[in-house]
């Protein structure tokens, strides 16, 4: 009965109507990705008819197992497999593949298309958002329910998988943390743009994936029996497992097969003739779909109907059994965030001396997540640096899934990570590092903010005030580089009290990443009574200090920098000059203020703007204008203790002083 | 007489002054990190004293083994055998460890104290550029002279290298290319920054090396002998070697050793006297060289001066013989630059059609590789698109280097290992990505403009222009991004001749790293009669077209978008307006020029101005100020075919001045 149905007629059309759907998609399309969807089919056709649990009409059920398309070029293999299997993507919309406003873009792209679990075509992401992911699932079913969250993690992964360093630090993270519920498959087809293979990769991948404490198997891409037996062993072993599949790139396209010519642009009308008619296909035929491959495929709907209604009356069942922690997932995953959370935010004093806002922010992070069970994290092997080590919480190990994840000195799996956590529901996950190394996980900080998955970065250490670890380890153009990402939010706070409202900010906001960015150094905890209230900071600025008198001079400044503005106006005022100092931690959140509210903030008019930031100025221009005075780093820092360099670049109130006055 | 030399009580002596006097030097600046120096002063003694092939006398000498602590934290370690061995840093230089304009900073840095081959810290990087050195002395050892260039690699690396995805990366194409010229030692500690290494990572480290094609041995870290052996052995072998050493953090610390709290701060007053004690030595001295050490391990400048003594007479010799290859690699390493090399540069004609950047970029490359015979690189698996392959040279392959480097999907490591081929002397060497993935190499790009490196980033498919392949490969905060990194030249060129004289800056700038920002799509070539020289581009920006009559519009642009700010001026001019359009294609070099120039070509008055860029705006307000206007990118980018895209988002001639005429 097994052999049977894999030996059937039916698998081989269904793959092949697979195959030459998307060969036609791309060939309409005029470009695109022929050459692996067409290598792929019996994995996909295997894993959508009978591994995956996936429910067609609800892609949204969260019982289900995830399946990511690493080599996001291939992306009309996933459509082909999303329309055939049932999803709402109709015919019309593959005839649209990478068309202007059309569901099916030249990438995959999450919360654009039904079915697509994660935005994936930067090499490696896809790898290592799925460890993030089986995370996910470990945690809720460690701390939610086991059974209702038992499912399992996907993926297709090509050469750029097992070459990108994103993957290989994921995957000894995998290893390390026995994700069994981890199924990979790879294909090898020993092609890369650039030629074959072997022109720049040579490593054994079944022993070095072994090294890493996965589960390899090998089989042969268009052997559906060995697939299948694969894939069931793999989800018997209690490891992640990587199955590498021996696959031709092209395969039936008669002179494209296995070069690199199959890869990234169409097949030509004539070769994809000639492919149709390599697998008995009329070739004047196109996005021909048999109707017994259309009907055998769309039976995914009622299984998967049938599924979700099992998993429905399990939930059921569990709810009844007074299950708090199940409650709470349902709550933060259908009602958003419970009411009255902010109350949870601790309140520093003046008088509770210096505080670095790393440290404010480790308070506030332990505050919250007695609130929020579901919020979980830790650093890239920094956590005392970084105070993200929840107190209360245990450690996320092997075999035991909890709140404190150890990442290991790996900045770029830990950002691809968070998504994968960002996209597990009820899950609120953060990640630390020094500011200097959010350069190492750009790439999934920008995939966050395109996704609107909202991860929160704690970025310490923030500026040369980190001082004797020199300019390796000094953020310059790091404030800049990170607040010209869009749908990225970065706060940078200026005492203990901007930080709680900065946590308060960053848990408030579920639409996309917030980068929380820290202190090393101790500040003081500015007195309230005196200064503008810190629940301002949701303004983005808001004026600090008043000038007395006329406005002469706008001081505008974020973070440890407000100490010096303050220092500056007090010398300034002495002087008779009138002068304000507006805390601006967060452009993105002032820029959306109304027209009349950063006016009165930052009113027209000849006072003198003077912008400080010990980073780089670009960009402060649009607070201060061409006549205005950006007092920033000029280039890349020095290691010293932290006040000889203040002192050095001029970032203390009489430097800013002299600048000043100098220009007047 | 061998093993008597390693039991010898002089080096078990030379090896305690080593520990302790690193140990003192962090006591003293009261931080820094002890606890790395201390495990690994056997290791860093034999090498300096039997293995290493250096002058301290000339730290230059072209012909040394190269030295690289990739553990750049453990950089006491390096300052006390770069001062002991007889290199120009005294002992009032140790005493200064971490102080402002001090030579012994926190962590290594390249250029600024004698004997540092780069600059380490961020984990990751010192073994990635050693992989770029040892392909460097390849590649002169096949162009120039086999002997004279059969350096090898030195590295000490620790936990985070074995963690970090540019190490994993790097070590693949390590082993791929069989770099037996490079001789890696991992500390293997089982500490890091948060306990435990167990706790986030169990790598089988050996299999996982074998697997990538690398010798491997392990050693016991205190056993000179077997140390010895190890690195003898590695240097016969055709790979390229990792040794795995077993340390112990702080060793010999009573109360620190084998925990975190020896990594990174002082050891404290009490436990430094403790741990001198434990080696026999008066726990009252501090910064103490016994003077039978101090003799023993200056004894390394003799043995220095004579072995360069050997190099250059083998140097003279070979130039004797007329190599041609030699008399090429002299004159580049001495004398710079050959003169009139400006003249290879191609010249297209408005007459050639429609050509994109990157294919001019591509002509040009390949006309400037004729005449500089050792500037080589590649892509990370995209030369095709990138245009970067040299033509008529071969690959760099295992045995046999050569000027096509095959990257493969690895563009961080790429960016590190283009360091080392710069720090290699009279190499040129380029890089290429997709500009979207100049985000998986910033850490490198930043170091090499740390360092004062010259690579030349080729990055193309620069923006929405793109078209297809949608918004996880458009870049859209890319170049205020990179625009933002101190000391790196971005040029974005508007057409095939700007594109010629970027590539003129970038091979002039040897001082820092260029990033040449490239079209996917076709652009006109401009007719030069009509409108201003492309030679201009090296003041940055320039008029390319002058407004007729009455300046009342400035339009500001770069790259593509150059083209929609020429047809707007068209549309504009023709309802009477006096427009001009400034070709801003580089910030750095417009910002380097003198007042009088910048406000010639932008001047002050009532005229408006208008700042065109398909990416972030952020930044450009320096240009047209508080009053001006930024048409830009606001969001991320779409699949769909360029044309559909850039009216979609409003860069098109039509779309420019309809967004002007509303704001007049």
């Amino acid at each position: 009965m097994e052999q049977e149905y894999l030996d059937q007629r039916l698998a081989r059309e269904s793959i092949d109507t697979i195959r030459l759907l998307s060969a036609d998609a791309v060939e309409k399309a005029r470009s695109g990705h022929p050459g692996t969807p067409m290598e792929a089919a019996p994995i996909a056709y295997l894993l959508f008819t009978r591994h995956l649990r996936h429910n067609p009409c609800n892609p949204n059920w969260p019982g289900r197992d995830r399946f990511i398309l690493s080599c996001g070029h291939a992306s009309m293999l996933l459509y082909s497999m999303l329309h055939l299997t049932g999803y709402d993507l109709s015919m019309d919309d593959l005839k649209h593949f990478r068309q202007l406003d059309s569901r099916t873009p030249g990438h995959p792209e999450f919360g654009h298309t039904p079915g697509v679990e994660t935005t994936t075509g930067p090499l490696g992401q896809g790898f290592a958002v799925g460890v993030g992911m089986a995370m996910g699932a470990r945690l809720l079913a460690a701390r939610v329910h086991p059974e209702l969250f038992d499912y399992r993690i996907y993926a297709l992964c090509s050469d750029g998988d097992m070459m990108e360093g994103v993957a290989a630090e994921s995957a000894s993270l995998a290893g390390h943390l026995q994700l069994g519920n981890l199924i990979y498959l790879y294909l090898d087809n020993r092609i890369t743009i650039e030629g074959q293979t072997d022109l720049a990769f040579s490593d054994e991948t079944a022993s070095r994936f072994l090294a890493y404490g996965w589960h390899v198997q090998h089989v042969e891409g268009e052997n559906l029996k060995e697939i299948d037996t694969a894939l069931g062993r793999a989800k018997q072993d209690s490891r992640p497992s990587l199955i590498i599949a021996r696959t031709h790139i092209g395969i039936g396209a008669p002179h494209k097969q296995d070069t690199a010519e199959a890869h990234g642009s169409p097949l030509g009308s004539e070769e994809l003739r000639l492919t149709k008619m390599h697998y008995g296909r009329d070739p004047d035929e196109s996005f021909h779909v048999p109707e017994q491959v259309a009907g055998h495929l769309a039976a995914a709907k009622d299984r998967g109907r049938a599924l979700e209604a099992r998993w429905q009356e399990a939930l059921h069942r569990a709810l009844g059994d007074n299950n708090a922690g199940l409650a709470a997932w349902q709550q933060a995953t259908e009602a958003g965030l419970p009411s009255e959370w902010q109350s949870a935010l601790p309140r520093f004093s003046s008088e509770d001396g210096m505080l670095a806002t790393r440290q404010a922010s480790g308070t506030t992070l332990n505050a919250l997540s007695e609130h929020f069970r579901l919020l979980l994290g830790g650093s890239a092997d920094l956590a005392p640096s970084n105070n993200t080590a929840l107190k209360k919480e245990g450690s996320f190990r092997p075999g035991m899934a909890d709140r404190n994840i150890h990442f290991g000195v790996r900045e770029h799996a830990m950002g691809a990570i968070l998504n994968g956590l960002a996209h597990t529901p009820g899950l609120i996950p953060f990640g630390g590092t020094f500011l200097v190394f959010s350069d190492y996980m750009r790439p999934p900080i920008r995939l966050a903010a395109m996704m609107g998955l909202a991860p929160i970065y704690v970025f310490t250490h923030d500026s040369i005030g980190l001082g004797e670890d020199g300019p390796t380890h000094q953020p310059v153009e790091h404030l800049a580089a990170l607040r010209a990402i869009p749908n990225l939010t970065v706060i940078r706070p200026c005492d203990a009290n901007e930080t709680a409202q900065a946590w308060r900010m960053a848990v408030d906001n579920r639409r996309g990443p917030t980068a929380l960015i820290l202190t090393r150094q101790k500040l003081p905890v500015l007195d309230r009574r005196e200064h503008g209230s810190a629940e301002d900071l949701s303004c983005g600025g808001y004026i600090l200090a008043r000038e007395q008198g006329a406005l002469d001079i706008m001081l505008i400044a974020s973070g440890s920098e407000i100490h010096a503005a303050l220092e500056a106006r007090t010398l300034l005022q002495a002087d008779g000059y009138g002068v304000r100092v507006v805390s601006m931690p967060c452009w993105e959140l002032f820029d959306a203020q109304p027209k009349t509210y950063r006016e009165e903030v930052l009113p027209a008019g000849g006072a003198l703007r003077v912008a400080v930031e010990a980073g780089a100025g670009m960009g402060w221009e649009r607070y201060v204008g061409t006549g205005g005075m950006v007092i920033c780093m000029e280039g890349f820092g020095a290691s010293a203790p932290a006040g000889d360099l203040m002192e050095k670049f001029g970032f203390t109130g009489k430097h800013i002083v002299a600048r000043i006055k100098a220009a007047l």
